[in-house]
């Protein structure tokens, strides 16, 4: 049986930095919004997956909801037991209503729902309309301090031809 | 220019009958949960689907994410302007903050989100874990009274091999 032991602060770190890069690289190939997610299991990545709504015309493949198609498609499975989720950003609503039908183990996230508002995204807005808490959900959600968090939206910010949805 | 009058109580109870056929349709198939939805636009169907977690193990798969997502792709659009979306039952909170990023003119549904609590769906849960109320969102979402309304629930029930998710 294989130890399921919860990951370490630079393991945690180590991921959402592959997420913020998928983030970045999203952005940049005009995919969508800058916003990454990497789901992983037993210390091994399953699924990395960036923010494609403008790419696939599509307004629910944010990079969380994205990833956990990935991952389950790759697992074979519609739930994603033993896997913990890596988002630049702190989900919006949907994406956490997604990941708790999806399951996971954790959820960890670099960015918050405020640095997403000041990059003019509704987050902010949508999370005031309901009042969702940490415990409110059956589903661990955490921040975690990671140097660069807020890069993908100062990259964004910079990009001439970004679509915006 | 196309005129865009509301539907009237029986172009809503048409269209949600097809979405309520759509729901049977799937859970007879095996394909997930007993739910359906139609996107309709100008009185035409763009997009009718049903919720197919277990046949595309995607726990995002629910019937309105999937009708949103082949609507979107066939209007070439990552918004429903000027659409109707026809849910068979009450979105669950992911559905319905996906239906917020959609942007569907409105949003009517059939049975209620107690309806699918007794079916055994977590829907209620979710809802009671947040509290979204009709005016939280800039959407607007309608309850429409149509006979037959539980009834994939009750097919649902009968079905010996239906796989819970």
């Amino acid at each position: 049986m294989v130890t399921m032991t919860p990951p370490s602060l630079s393991d945690k770190r180590r991921y959402l930095v592959l997420a913020l890069d998928e983030a970045v690289r999203g952005a940049r190939a005009g995919f969508g919004g800058p916003f990454g997610a990497v789901v992983v299991k037993e210390d091994r990545v399953v699924a990395s997956a960036c923010n494609r709504v403008v790419a696939a015309n599509d307004p629910t493949a944010h990079a969380e909801v994205e990833a956990v198609r990935l991952a389950c498609r790759a697992l074979g499975s519609f739930h994603l037991a033993g896997c913990d989720v890596y988002a630049s950003c702190e989900p919006c609503p949907m994406c956490l209503f997604a990941l708790y039908w999806a399951r996971p183990r954790a959820v960890y996230y670099a960015a918050g729902r405020a640095d997403a508002a000041a990059a003019g995204f509704d987050d902010a807005r949508l999370y005031a309309a309901c009042s969702i808490t940490p415990s409110s959900l059956p589903i661990m959600v955490e921040q975690v301090d990671v140097p660069g968090a807020i890069q993908p939206f100062a990259i964004y910010a910079t990009l001439v031809d970004r679509v915006r949805y």
